[in-house]
């Protein structure tokens, strides 16, 4: 018997795809990666999928969890293997209001989250594009990121509790709501951006917190990178630690936001080396009532602080959000970023981590390396300060594969020398296997490799993802990202 | 050559210790556990711990790390081991102020961190009475607690990178201080809360946030656990998580207290049944500057918000500490614990993690079981109620072996049942390694073994702790605990 002809009886003929059927699961959604499973798996319960991991185990076959496939590395992709989609786990089991949790399994829609959250007024904070198809069992095995990170943290740090289906077959229950738990090894954390290689994350116990009732939102012009993250520490200071994104668009954003969408505008035409987003939230009715004067007090306090921070000449200039609609014209500027940063091609992007006080260290060093590599390149820099988060994308003209790779290198270079890391939050997937075997330390590779082969023996989990090949260079079946 | 004369060259004959001047290691610092180690090394460089442990692994001689012994589980316990002493590895290497984090080795005391972040308006949150003593090496590695993880979180949530030495006496650096960092599998988290089982923890990045300007403090009576909740949760809505401590203490706690402590008195002696102490805290000067009457804004917020709630009936009476002498006389009560719940032997102790809306549940069954199994025994419970973590203490009267074990299985029994832990904040060592092999998912116990394993197959670092052996029930070397 084929796996597939064992899967049938155990999930029922609809709910195991083959051919044309499994279109919309073999191509990521950026269309960047185009594989072809053996079928696609949509078990219906914890269960279900124990028994399919079993089978696939006990046929051989790999297994390749998908969920939102909202994913940006290829972490999906898979020639001949079964994909195991969990959007049939799709049951919010329990909202605690009281203990601020939601039980909620790998297939719920974050935005259901969102909505479910809501009913008790209460939020769960993981905020990004792509919140209206991701999943939670994708964000939580991708650890991802998103705009609050800096008030709330990534996907780690919002789950209480997990529920794995092993590479055997065995359902490991850690859905603790417990706030403290010392009794041995942390489990939980090796499985969250882990991206299916360890195991399938089931279901999971994920935090919620106060919806907060207010927001003041504006627009800043800084002199410069140090000012920034001094800014962002006397505004914490200020606010009592209220700030929910800090958004960095320097002025070679500036530049290309003008070219493409010039309706948007350009707030300080006189000030663009270092433009910044700051938006502060409160939950606390002493900041979000409106006050006998209609004004709302959050919106004072960002007021007052930033006037005091301009008398000090740390803000060369300040717009701050009147209404809906002009928060909704700030936010477009930074939302753009997607749209502007594919309006030139080829593009070479990154998702780059350093040190909150490197990343001025980088974007001076990284610009005399261009000019020599790639002269005349444009390039567009957006980031998430506040996590140092750079976004920072490269245009250099030329599509050719060797000045792709040098650019790389050189980006990456000097992330390494700053104490960086290559992969923010997008994760490693396929596209960033290189990257790790060139820049993870190799004690720590060396250390993922034995867990790995401690766990999945078998190498049936996502196999070739995260973890490159321990002495080739792996291949990356992307389409060439120059062309 | 013996592993002592391999030692003396590498460390210099005074950091190599025998005989009777190992007295103060080889003891826990509560008496419980008296070891017999074959030596102590203090290191003084990660080299040399790196060193130390090589030269161990080679001799087949198990490493026992201890840093400032302030464990309470038997953790540093060893017959014939060799204790590698971190507290040589004293530096605080840096402070970054701009990025709010420290780099610090493994022997820092942990109130020389506190201060050296207080030489720049800064505090590192983590905090509990032997702050004095415990050393970042022991705090990480048993993650521990303490008064303020309701707001900040345990060891865990302030580390953001970490220098490990393996079992075979290679460097593991995730010295990381990024925010954000998806590059493979979390090493991190594997490490803190392992008791030095998997390797020994030498330097670390660890978070530091802005030191609250002020504190506003209060007693309360409340009529039952859920209100306390329900408490909990309006004022974290009404001060926007301000809420730094929400300590429990019933009725049993106060009859203890007015008995050891009379001079302390008795807040609300005609409310027992649930008293309460919380304390808030804030950094934003709106809230922590003094206004034109004199008052502290913090301290009003605190007053209007309770009086709210005495009008809505959730809260039975209160007191508002008005000076740092009425905050120190509130504090005095709750830190008590440790000295009333010594005063009656025998007493067997518990450190119990329940979700936080199963406190009472905990409470309501375990006083007819106690009844059953011990009639007449004293308890005195006290809690970190935001956390979920209970100290429960039983006094039976009767010394027996047989007595002690029934009662802790009645209260593991209920925790097991309600989804709690049997550690909270402690850790594992070896007083809960019978917990771990009666409580403890099969599954999660099993991969423990299995990472134990697979990083330490040659079972040399801290053998016998955190995780059970299989099939047989372990020997716990500690003094008889009822005696």
């Amino acid at each position: 018997m084929s796996l597939i002809q064992d899967l049938i009886p155990l999930l029922g003929q609809p709910h195991v795809l083959t051919g044309p059927d499994m279109a919309r699961y073999a191509r990521d959604w950026m269309g960047g990666y185009q594989g072809t499973p053996l079928a696609v798996a949509r078990p219906g319960s914890t269960a279900e999928v124990a028994a399919t991991v079993k089978l696939a185990a006990d046929h051989n076959i790999p297994v390749i969890p998908i969920s939102g496939n909202t994913g940006l590395t290829g972490a999906t992709y898979t020639e001949g293997g079964l994909l195991l989609s969990t959007e049939r786990l799709n049951r919010i089991r329990e909202v605690r209001p009281a203990s601020r949790l939601a039980i909620v399994e790998a297939g719920v829609i974050l935005s259901h989250l969102h909505d479910a959250a809501a009913d008790h007024g209460l939020y769960f904070p993981l905020w990004f594009g792509a919140r209206g198809s991701a999943m939670v069992g994708g964000v939580l095995s991708t650890n991802a990121g998103g705009s609050n990170v800096l008030r709330y943290g990534s996907t780690r740090a919002l789950c209480l509790g997990l529920e794995v289906v092993l590479p055997d077959g065995r359902v490991l229950n850690l859905m603790s709501e417990l706030h403290k738990d010392n009794s041995g090894y942390d489990l939980k954390n090796l499985f969250i951006g882990a991206e299916g290689t360890l195991g399938i994350i089931t279901a999971a116990v994920m935090k919620l917190v106060p919806a907060p009732r207010a927001h003041a939102t504006a627009t800043l012009a800084a002199r410069s990178l140090p000012d920034a993250l001094e800014l962002l520490n006397r505004l914490q200071a200020a606010t009592g630690g209220l700030v929910e994104a800090f958004e960095y668009m320097p002025a070679d954003y500036m530049a290309r936001l003008e070219r493409v969408r010039p309706d948007l505008g350009i707030p300080f035409p006189a000030h663009r080396a270092c433009t910044l987003l700051v938006e502060i939230a409160a939950t606390a009715p002493a900041l979000t009532a409106e006050t006998a004067q209609g004004t709302l007090p959050l919106t004072d306090l960002l007021e007052d602080t930033l006037a005091q921070l301009m008398d000090e000449g740390l803000i060369l200039d300040a717009q701050i959000a009147r209404s809906t609609t002009q928060r909704a014209a700030m936010w477009a500027r930074r939302e753009a970023a997607a749209e502007i940063g594919a309006a030139v091609k080829p593009m070479i992007d990154s998702d780059i981590a350093l040190p909150l006080d490197k990343v001025e260290s980088f974007l001076t060093r990284i610009g005399p390396r261009l000019a020599q590599i790639a002269p005349g390149a444009e390039t567009v820099t957006v980031a998430h300060l506040g996590d140092g988060n750079l976004h920072f994308s490269v245009y250099p003209g030329d599509p050719s594969k060797a000045l792709y790779d040098r650019v790389i290198h050189a980006i990456e270079d000097i992330v390494q020398d700053l104490g960086g890391s290559f992969s923010a939050e997008h994760g490693v997937g396929l596209s960033k296997l290189n990257s790790m075997a060139r820049r993870k330390d190799p004690v720590a590779l060396d250390l993922m490799r034995t867990l790995k082969q401690a766990i999945d023996p078998a190498n049936l989990m996502n196999p070739g993802k995260v973890i490159p090949p321990k002495n080739t260079a792996p291949e990356d079946p992307a389409k060439d990202p120059t062309e």
